[in-house]
């Protein structure tokens, strides 16, 4: 039996996110299918990340085993060929037998886009959150720099999710005006259900003035999510990249 | 009764393109169906340019006549309320009585967009060409060049298309790279039913070497739409603006 590891990138607009569900269709289930066909066995994958519905990724990782004797480097064209064209094989490779997508994962980079015209745009509609508001991106990326470093992060975890340990590492974070979309990036060791677009919308607050630099520390200290702001809409969210 | 004059751009992805079908959706039977509730009667909009299924727009121009009392500077805001998000109105004026938005235009800027990256990306697939054969932009953009001018088109209109006089002027065109995007814009007086994308197929031809700059001179000037390359497929097609 040989371990594959691909990196997939999808739209996820059309998909209840990529963890298989029985009644939805999911990314994976989409790609087990499909995988099936080309190594004529079921597929189950590992997948290094949830992705909600309508949440994308460029750098989606999932491994599977397989006893099957096709060319590992002809595997992202046979999947093209089979695949919706909402998601994509970009690359596949022969890894460790042990190797595992989510638990070999030692970091991962989120990408958030806002889009900020003052009319919207129908091509983003699906890729970035619109708002016209203005916002002081120099103070947004201000607060984003909070975040960096290790942090007890229940005020932006969702709520009456898991309880799991809530404390993560943030390697890097920064927001940045790119024309008229601003790009926040988090770079971290782990992320807790729906942390980076509840991060999102508390950063939209001190954006726009509501509440202050200040304010985003207490929220983030006293660790209650009844303090901080809404959750950020999932089609401006990208899994970019998750390094091992 | 005033004749109002809107912009509109939209995703042509889901529909049949612009001009009302019997039986098939399109821009324009959504558009006047959505006005019409906004005005509180029917609504025939006269668009400036056809653009087919698949095809996208930036900057569609179509007026009305309404005896309405909307103010004028609402309408974008009503037409989001009730629009689906593929389509958007960017703005609306009020124009003289014999503003006509078809007749009166004196000139049109389309873009064709080439994706050139080695791996499909699932983000592009509605709105570029995927082409992963070398292609020699500089050549592409001399042919190009080629088509500046007033020129009979007949080796460049659709095959069966109504016989039309077949010259058409072309104010400017350029092809260039953008990252891992070209770009061909063609700025005329107007355009022949698939003309854009017959030149596009073409010019493909060219940047592959399947074809020489002295070859397309050839074809242009004998006027045979067989000599031609294929129609470039709808989804790279934009209409950028309209010039009165």
């Amino acid at each position: 039996m040989k371990n594959l590891k691909l990196i997939l990138a999808y739209d996820g607009t059309a998909y209840h996110g990529f963890q298989r569900q029985a009644n939805a269709l999911t990314v994976q289930q989409v790609v087990e299918e499909r995988l099936a066909r080309i190594f004529g066995h079921k597929i189950t994958l590992t997948g290094a990340a949830r992705t909600d519905a309508g949440v994308h990724a460029y750098g989606q990782v999932v491994n599977f085993y397989t006893g099957g004797s096709i060319p590992v480097e002809r595997i992202p064209a046979a999947a093209q060929g089979l695949l919706p064209r909402d998601i994509v094989v970009c690359s596949a490779e022969e890894v460790d037998a042990d190797f595992h997508a989510r638990y070999n994962a030692k970091s991962k980079i989120y990408q958030y886009k806002i889009y900020t015209g003052p009319i919207a745009d129908p091509f983003l509609r699906n890729y970035a959150w619109h708002i016209t508001r203005p916002l002081c991106v120099d103070t947004m990326d201000r607060v984003v720099s909070q975040v960096k470093g290790t942090h007890d992060f229940s005020a932006f975890r969702a709520a009456g999710s898991a309880p799991v340990n809530p404390v993560r590492t943030i390697l890097d974070a920064a927001c940045r005006n790119n024309g008229s979309m601003i790009e926040i990036m988090f770079w971290g060791t782990g992320f807790l259900y729906h942390m980076v677009r509840n991060l999102v919308g508390t950063l939209i607050d001190v954006g726009t003035g509501k509440i202050t630099v200040d304010d985003f520390a207490a929220i983030l200290a006293a660790k209650d999510r009844n303090a901080a702001g809404m959750t950020a809409p999932p089609q401006g969210l990208f899994l970019q990249r998750i390094f091992y």
